[in-house]
């Protein structure tokens, strides 16, 4: 959690410590299942809580998938936030994957719940969506910003779906490329390099240039989605090291529920983001 | 809630008997503070409830809009509860303005959540982000229809930000216009109508028809984003107008928290709003 010190700064001590490894933390119906756990709000704090303890040393970061946790309304809330807490206690970043995003007003309500001062859900940083622009999310992010928290948007997402939005040209340049250039130029304003965008593994090579984002790259879609940390490499080439991300889940939880495979699988998978990020 | 009736066919009905008004529960620290309430759960739900009550019988829909609810972390999300319940024994249609949307996996989450049967949010129509493509949708609109739940797309949105984003063109046609024509291809293989757009009033003329939409027009920005009835029937221009709806929030909330003034006050939209929509 914030401690003076911007995400930014977090991030790439966190990096520098443990790797580029970020744990999601996905419990749906079907890792539920193989973990033969309840498809119940207890079950998704007992997933989260139980790889958060086994990956804690291995991982720079942990993402919750909000989704998975918002099914089981107040209840599925009531677990986040154990889940917040005990993220904090155990020394690893947490990123919420909620991938909010709103007009200006409305995303006050949002930076209240996620990078709010007390707030029972703040994380170290929050995914979010940029389809009503990134100067909408401004708001959130002058609230992520006093209260030390990140904020990840979305630019070229994993799935082939999105190509009809994020790769649509505006004045000669494609969104997502767009989305990039904004939170650049965010970047070189506020000074804080804690802004940074979602890339997915699976597109490279990117076609624009990460190069000059200034800030934090996560890179989700690793594993079960088909890229490997080849595929991280060059989506990311020419960025610092200490602001990579990837972000594995399906593919490391399937190790689960024992905690030792589970640290196990972690460290194969960092050892190999490592050597391929170096 | 379902009845085994789809959204587009509930939300006609509705309509037909009480107007085109959705009056939005937004219960911000702003119009908490206005309403001599306190910045908390608890306020959050006495406004949502009161304001049902005053409304139930005049708009055919209310909008609660999730963020100001997300705020409160869990003890939000069980005022929120609270207000699917109240909706539901008011008669009155309840949107979910949750603005939410992930790749497809994720999405049976955020389907399970908020067209669940039997999830304690299980809202009668729930609003959602494109930006990862409608057809990452894909698993959220199955579940939707299979429960009667309605689904609205961010299309056109009001702000001036999204233009970016909305006004790209991929394959010679906007991104805005791509999702509406997306939803529309769903509407008409599907035939089932529930599957509709967010339009922003502020953004007529729109550039392009929705005549075809085959489905429901959500409306926001009426009031105090500074467009009133008349830019509402201009940016549905041919639409059926059984299934447009005008959401007005802060202008009709400053006339709490007194129900009477607030009954006149949806009285008085929803008068406005019939005229110029008939």
């Amino acid at each position: 959690m914030a401690t003076g010190e911007t995400f930014g700064v977090r991030l790439a001590g966190a990096i520098e410590a443990r790797g580029p490894l970020c744990v999601g933390l996905d419990p749906s119906a079907a890792v539920l299942a193989d973990w033969g756990q309840p498809d119940t709000a207890e079950g998704a704090r007992y997933l989260a809580l139980t790889t958060i303890e086994a990956v804690a040393e291995t991982a720079a970061a942990v993402k919750a998938q909000v989704a998975f946790f918002e099914r089981f309304a107040s209840a599925g809330y009531a677990a986040l936030e154990r889940v917040v807490e005990v993220a904090r206690e155990a020394g690893v970043l947490l990123i919420a994957d909620a991938k909010r995003g709103d007009i200006g007003s409305t995303n006050e309500g949002y930076a209240q719940a996620w990078a709010g001062e007390g707030s029972a859900l703040r994380a170290d940083a929050v995914t979010l969506h940029p389809y009503l622009g990134v100067a909408s999310l401004a708001p959130l992010l002058a609230a992520a910003r006093a209260s030390g928290t990140g904020a990840l948007v979305l630019a070229a997402t994993s799935n082939p779906e999105g190509r009809r939005v994020q790769e649509a040209l505006y004045e000669g340049r494609s969104v997502e490329a767009g989305v990039c250039a904004a939170v650049a130029g965010l970047n070189a304003v506020e000074g804080w390099g804690s802004v940074g965008v979602v890339v997915g593994a699976t597109r490279a090579p990117l076609g624009f240039d990460l190069a000059g984002l200034g800030g934090p790259v996560l890179v989700p879609g690793v594993g079960a989605q088909g890229a490997g940390p080849r595929e991280v490499a060059a989506v990311t080439a020419g960025c610092a090291r200490a602001s990579v991300l990837a972000s594995v889940s399906r593919a490391l939880l399937a190790a689960g529920p024992s905690r030792r495979a589970l640290r196990r699988a972690a460290e194969r998978w960092r050892d190999d983001l490592t050597e391929l990020l170096a």
